[in-house]
């Protein structure tokens, strides 16, 4: 009745735990949000300042397939001045969010029955992209050891008949962790050794706490970028993204957009124009350097209960954390037991592993630093007499 | 290098057009836009005020993946309050424009190999949406004759064993054709005898002059509807629009939009929200009616001059010309070179009826009477040149 493809979509297993989460709430319960991967503060007022500009002058109709040229422009230049990258331009494309970044890349790259690699665990929406064009995900597993990451080595180990490419994320989500520069080099000359094609996900870019974030552009320019405004500029609900592609890409994509999604919320555009002046950025550092905060006392906080997290996550605004030890001392079948129970008996909500994580999501659960370190360091009370009574 | 559907994709001949006249614009010349399938009315300023009054809000973050739940509530109630249709709310999802619409029907429905029935001419997007999951557009040439629209015994003669269903649109791009409530009951009546799915596109729905627009909802409870924020209402450059579903549809497309596009814009769904409020509908309603003068002078006008319009467009802002006679006083080899032609010696912009039309787009034009009544005298009396000279 429904195509194959609608039985495949898995749900969100943190959906259930929401709901479960929610109902609690409404009995009165006090429940604490890790689940969450949008971070806990509105826009800042320049961004939505100026998306209300925008509207009171009844900017309301449809823009550019590509964007308004002045957002594009905005775009390369911050490639200029915060990576030290020269770009043109007309190699950047506005999507309504990285949602649609990652849809027509696919669209654009790969064939029926083709598959790009990329590291489990990982965002679980990346194999639906490729499941819609009936292409595939080429699941590399990856634990602590590696620092969660594809790397040269695995890319060649792992690279099959049918395989195009890579994808890579960083900063990355579930685990926070980052590409270094020389880990992105090994990436792009292991990928152009294949005569494939390189996607680096840069969604979380700007949010790292210690090591800077470094753009694939900086070594490779025949790179496809997929990044958001959503993360470290804070706009979710705008839904706004964008692509920086090779100049080849951009006539194809151009007629994919004006096919798929016409353009981008004007007003999003507007309220990127803002995200992007430097007058702002104060604003945002301050963001990064709070979720720096909650990441030490949450990071610390976790590793004295137990929580196995054997390497450090840098960015983004989650923690991948091992349980498998608390698996077995509490009897619990799997990370979504764990989940279950820790939301009910303490009123922690938590992701499930399997969430992101073919291999070993069954033991991991992500923590999300998206709350107050006040309510962070409630949610280690909790956890600790959760751990405690084990 | 690039994905085979990309080169199927084909671009849209209007860009061209559009192209070559910012040139000539550029240079000094005036011309009047006749090609654009947008209103030239901006955003009504009640719904503008609601955009802004929700950002002052800060409204900044994801909603519910299928919605706002007053905005589901609000398009039920729309169904009740206009068609006299009872909906549960749980029955609409809200998406980022009907483009999301019509990808999310598409990923829904449509296995690769498989295809729908749909009127040539009509709107090109849809063939793409189908290309990007493999499926396929069953094309149906329609005529004047018929009204450019699908009927019962054109789905029974077309039918292949690979067909799933059927995609009827009312009113119509690019010929501004509304489907009877009768017609409606014809084609759900056929798909239904084939154990078929019925997906209309209701995105023009309530730009109709002297005709009700009727939904299929109102005859069909279990046809799949794409509709739109954009026309009636004015609000392209927001991108919303909205699906109804068979109730069984629902928990597949929560699942695949939540991976696809993760939730709509929540400054378009409370512009949308204030869209829908009936103490605006007089606004809304002044526009159509202005729409329905255009069509008026444009309509008349375009026969008094020879275009053939062997029918009587009663929706939506089109009017889809023949122009086979005259290609052959004037030589033109199709109508994108009388376009061109057209734009250069006379400075109207029109849309080449190829971008909609694979078997009779060579000879036919869209002219879209989205300019005021005096840019419309303006067209008509500089297209009365070209015709004379004939």
């Amino acid at each position: 009745m429904f195509a194959k493809r609608v039985d495949k979509v898995a749900p969100f297993r943190v959906m259930a735990v929401l709901e479960r989460a929610k109902q609690l709430q409404s009995e009165g319960r006090d429940i604490l949000h890790m689940e969450v991967g949008e971070p806990d503060f509105p826009t800042i007022q320049p961004i939505i300042d100026a998306g209300i500009d925008s509207l009171a002058r009844q900017q309301t109709g449809y823009t550019q397939a590509l964007g308004l040229p002045e957002l594009r422009r905005a775009i390369a230049v911050y490639y200029q001045e915060r990576y030290g990258v020269t770009l043109s331009e007309n190699r950047v494309v506005v999507t309504s969010g990285a949602s649609a970044a990652l849809m027509l890349m696919s669209a654009l790259l790969v064939d029926p029955g083709k598959g790009l690699l990329m590291a489990d665990p990982g965002y679980p929406c990346n194999s639906q992209f490729l499941r819609i064009v009936e292409g595939q995900a080429h699941k590399v597993a990856v634990g602590a050891d590696r620092g969660f990451q594809i790397n040269g080595e695995l890319i060649n180990q792992h690279w099959r008949d049918n395989t195009i490419g890579v994808l890579a994320a960083s900063p990355a989500n579930p685990t926070g962790e980052i590409l270094s520069l020389a880990a992105l080099q090994d990436i792009s000359a292991a990928v152009k050794a294949k005569n494939g094609v390189l996607v680096v996900d840069e969604i979380y870019q700007g949010l790292s706490y210690g090591e800077d974030c470094h753009s694939i552009l900086e070594v490779d320019d025949d790179a496809y970028v997929i990044n958001s405004f959503s993360k470290y500029f804070g706009m979710t609900g705008w839904r706004i993204g964008w692509m920086v592609v090779p100049e080849k890409a951009v006539v194809g994509l151009e007629r994919l957009v004006q096919n798929l999604y016409i353009s981008t919320s004007v007003t999003a555009q507007y309220g990127a124009l803002a995200a992007l002046d430097l007058i702002n950025r104060p604003m945002l550092e301050a963001r990064r350097k709070e979720f720096g905060v909650r990441r030490e006392v949450l990071l610390n906080g976790l590793k004295a209960l137990g929580f196995r997290v054997d390497y450090t996550p840098k960015g983004a605004y989650y923690i991948y954390a091992n349980i498998e030890h608390f698996l077995k001392k509490g009897g619990w079948a799997d990370s979504e037991a764990f989940c279950f129970d820790v939301l009910e008996k303490y009123g922690v909500a938590l992701t499930p592993g399997t969430d992101f994580d073919e291999h070993s999501g069954a033991y991991h659960v992500r923590f999300a630093y998206t709350l107050p370190v006040e309510k962070l360091k409630d949610a280690l009370a909790r956890l600790k007499v959760a751990v405690d009574t084990l």
